[in-house]
């Protein structure tokens, strides 16, 4: 039953409800020594934060966060950071009518179903109100991926059927508009295209893409924990993810191991690469120094305000409205979500790695 | 370092490589009192065997399982299940070349950057072969899974372009041609695609189906070990698996909530159904009773003849042909491993699932 | 490096030090349905609770807990249970001596040498105060327990030399006396003892022995995994404990079978039950159906006002007198800490236990 | 269910009963690069082998140890290692007799309470031949530890009554008597003592004690998985410890702090030490860089020839004498097993230590 813990050696356990009093995440496993304030949370939980754009629920979230532990003279200790997030703002009355029924689309039915009963509140612990607590901890891992020259970096791939044009890519734009598209004009299109959506009482689905640049090679553990199989885990947990792909993902079912292939060439240093990155970084399971890829399919917010069909407490079939504050997408705040779960998962594949080989082991304890 | 288990209750632990003395699996945590023996094991095993079919590699593997421990009279016993497959007709010699250059596509180069050298013998750790291991151990998942009631079948579901048609499904088809779809026509067409493609010395991708029925609703522990996060992990885990999807997968992404959204209903003996299966039986990373979809994206066998383009041992770049005995295609021969690790997955779950509410806890100490 | 998380199924993970702005824990697993509230919490808090008793420091720790999450309507969800203690009294002025020196006996060294510098406010994460959140996890622990009858019950069994009559062993007497000892006359003589070894500046050690009634047979998994070897690992980690036995531990090494052996025979009611207990309740790993007998010895409080001799952060040898509020003894507030590791530990083998033999599972799921 | 694997990093798993095909151990998170074969192994296999001595059981195991995996070109890869050691000596029809009652002393009765039948051959799982997989992992964990300079060194400190005096302490000694006790006139004595309890029919119990060298300051990782809480595990998991000690151990609990703590001074090289070692090389779960001294106490072989009372299939109370080949005593063959277990452990932590500090990994990935 215990889920709520992810990783080996960097080891994050979140923990609260959308309208309990507080949610959180403890981070154990954190090297000491690195320079550490919520200064260097609150710019990832911002990202995060409903409210930026007007494709977000309009409610106020104050996602502020406090650091409780692990942090001392500035540095972290190499105890559990312990950092949480208070619900200030929620308003339970909003949420009371959801409680006698099962919304389409959400976990309402398989909490009762597991557990007997749930929290209804907002959706409880199957609220996305609960990845505020991986971007806690994963702007931790960011930080101190930053100082090994490692960048994560996610954007929208695509909102709907409007995808961003890879000619057009300008990581610059990314934080430019709402929707964090690296493409203006895709961009703007996505964004008529929501507005049409919503008024219809709808909400659409998207793709968010990832990479991460400087990753050294032999990152990744085989053969159940290889570093794209521990990103799948990472990234399909996000709530609303219906897909994963790493490097060229579905598409390599339709190709052939000629086009496919990734060819070894030497760089300009001498140094061994790959001329294309087909892989995505990644073979069998191992980085290979290139820069790692992957894409998350995301569904539309199943909370909407057009009628949809369902079942109540009093095991009567009705129809519904969702009311309250919702997204018409996910996508764009889920955004930095995907950047920090990817961010918990590298680092700690890279921590791991400092022990795969006995010279180095050697040499460390000398 | 340690990546070879996977699964928290029924644990399982591979090991061997692809021309070393054997190759194995412990299965920890296996309930007591399971009628099992080696012909339990073998129908699964037969189903992963190379030269099966005409594209299926030619060579010869005795893929014999013997059970070493934790049965006894018939039955296990509760400890460890220790399984071994002797590697009979491996043929170093074949593979000596290999040791000097690195296969685009394939793990020779991450294994020497993560461990400082490798057993280069047909791929050693790296070689699909590892996936006998995983076989044998889901044999075991599956034959508990029965004693349930549910039932775990994979079957391919497209060869490069060719897909199966879903209006003419025949399960019954899948183990009727050596392809593993149940579409006989795909089937004809895929063939001829295949005999083209090794023609050519170059092979083919595909993507494999996985369907579970009679799952209880209940399965899957949130926030991180969600059912389809940790199917996500056990399939993308296999080698040369660069995407998966759960339920409509990435076609959400361009869908809208009225559209995705499963409605509840009621089912004529009065049980709360969903009307569709968009979410692929799975709501919040929860099974909710319906069948569990998921899909797998293989990408071609790195191996081919055709020539590609590489650097060797004295960092020089050469033109090669890899040479030996290769599948033009890895999919039909997956199709029994994707099948395990979702058993050993959907396994897990159900026990972790036991001790998910007090009073069910009571009653069994009662 | 992440060490604070104990448990496979019932996951408990501690954070906070001393002298931060808080301290608590995230329970993780533990199942849903169980009425819950602080008050369930506070009598375990307030028997760890400083100042309860002239052995325990003057200083008054506000003990009191809050629960943040994973209850709903009075009862556990199912999901993360997190508990949070602020730390409103300490005075961290106190404590800028002891940052130029390593107190004998304390962890400031070892954790100068392993995180490169330490929160040297009271100990940090080092200090006592840290099994406070162990305390209100195994508050939990303890109520889950009482519902499947099972208890389990901690007192102090020596205090340096003076130890209890098990001839005069009187239950209620232990939260008659503030030493926790069963033994009226046992109390007074250590009392006095006591009192001497702080008018000498020094301080005294104990025993604390555990007991627990009501457990199943059939707790614990072999080989790593036994229930004492559990016990012992849960035992060890409370600082302060040196030595840990279960049953008659170290006495057995100086007897011969035929005296420790527990004969097997029929209970009036016709089970089979030992006619002895030098077991201590567990026989090969697994719990016997009998009471659990555990042991573990506590060094003496290391901070005293004796002078000592040690060396300061200039690296020269100096002689100190540590300052501030110390227990003369650590047993008295200890005793319920050992009863909440011993609580967390045997439920935990209660959950994993329910998934042991197939035809429980399959009972389970019809 | 799942209890036979140990350690986080240097994962240990083991398998096999005692009368079954074979018995064995997969090592997962071997670093690479170590020069490994059977004759590292072997010599620590033949110091738990029985029929050394004359206290030791007359039957004889073929213990020779095959490494199947994980090992190529005389060096680990990093990949698991599996070893296996083949049952050829068991005779089953030997223990026939046992199936029908329950051994006092041993786990019958539990593992047929909790598996609801069980292996009687040889005690099964149960059986101490299971330690010879432990043993074969330590082998390895100790070939690593003393390319860093560390050792381990386990000997026999007490049998009944009869302790070492260890102002005679001498380590060749160790090696000189069947016993492994380093001082010969107490080895003499325990060997008259342990012939007069055999001829009684009886068997005797004793302590072993373990100490470790070279183990630089850091390891361990608090609160829970403390270095000395992980030996506590490591050495309660093995069969027939009802105790376990650390440095002073229990006689702490009798001592003042005065006396029992360590002074901190300077060695002739400036170097921060203790002046004394009543912590055993421990402090706050962390390694002090001082000497770690561990203890053990073990119970007498629960087999003998005396006879006893139990309960048999059939519900009666009847009088047995077990026949077969036992060891009067367990403390001799079980040194090694101490030893193992001790190392795999340390070993362990000094793996994970090595993610302990920002700046040490930084510096590993430049």
């Amino acid at each position: 039953m215990a889920g709520s813990t992810f990783g080996t050696i960097f080891r994050v356990t979140t923990w609260g409800e959308s309208h309990g009093k507080a949610l959180g995440v403890v981070i154990d496993g954190c090297p000491a020594g690195l320079e550490l304030s919520e200064s260097d949370i609150t710019p990832y939980m911002n990202r995060r934060k409903p409210g930026q754009s007007r494709f977000a629920t309009p409610r106020k979230e104050d996602d502020s966060v406090e650091i409780l532990s692990g942090v001392f003279e500035g540095k972290t200790t190499g105890t559990p950071i312990s950092m949480i997030v208070y619900n200030t703002s929620q308003k339970s009355h909003d949420y009371s009518e959801i409680a006698t029924y099962y919304r389409p689309g959400h976990a309402d039915f398989t909490f009762d179903e597991k557990y007997g009963f749930r929290d209804y509140r907002g959706g409880g612990r199957s609220s996305g109100r609960e990845t505020a607590a991986r971007v806690a901890a994963g702007a931790v891992a960011c930080k101190i991926l930053k100082q090994l020259n490692i960048t994560v970096s996610a954007y929208t791939a695509s909102i709907g059927d409007i995808s961003i044009d890879y000619d057009k890519f300008d990581e610059d734009e990314i934080f430019n508009n709402s929707l964090y598209m690296p493409d203006k004009e895709a961009a703007a299109l996505a964004s008529e295209y929501l507005q049409n959506v919503s008024k219809d009482g709808d909400s659409a689905g998207g793709i968010i893409e990832c990479v991460v640049n400087g990753t050294p090679a032999g990152l990744g553990d085989p053969v159940f924990d290889k570093l794209d199989a521990n990103l799948a885990k990472a990234i399909t947990s996000i709530g609303a993810v219906k897909g994963f792909e790493v490097g060229d993902g579905f598409k390599v079912a339709h190709s052939n191991a000629s086009a496919n292939n990734d060819a070894f060439v030497l760089s300009d240093t001498g140094k061994i690469v790959k001329s294309t990155n087909h892989a995505g970084g990644i073979l069998g399971g191992i980085s290979d120094g290139d820069t790692i890829i992957l894409r998350a399919g995301f569904k539309p917010t199943p909370s909407i305000t057009k009628e949809q069909q369902t079942v109540n407490k009093d095991n009567e079939e009705i129809n519904i409205s969702v009311k309250g504050r919702h997204d018409p997408i996910i996508v764009p705040r889920a955004v930095v979500v995907v950047e920090a779960m990817t961010a918990i998962t590298v680092l700690d594949s890279l921590l791991m790695n400092m022990t795969s080989r006995l010279d180095n082991i050697i040499k460390f304890y000398k």
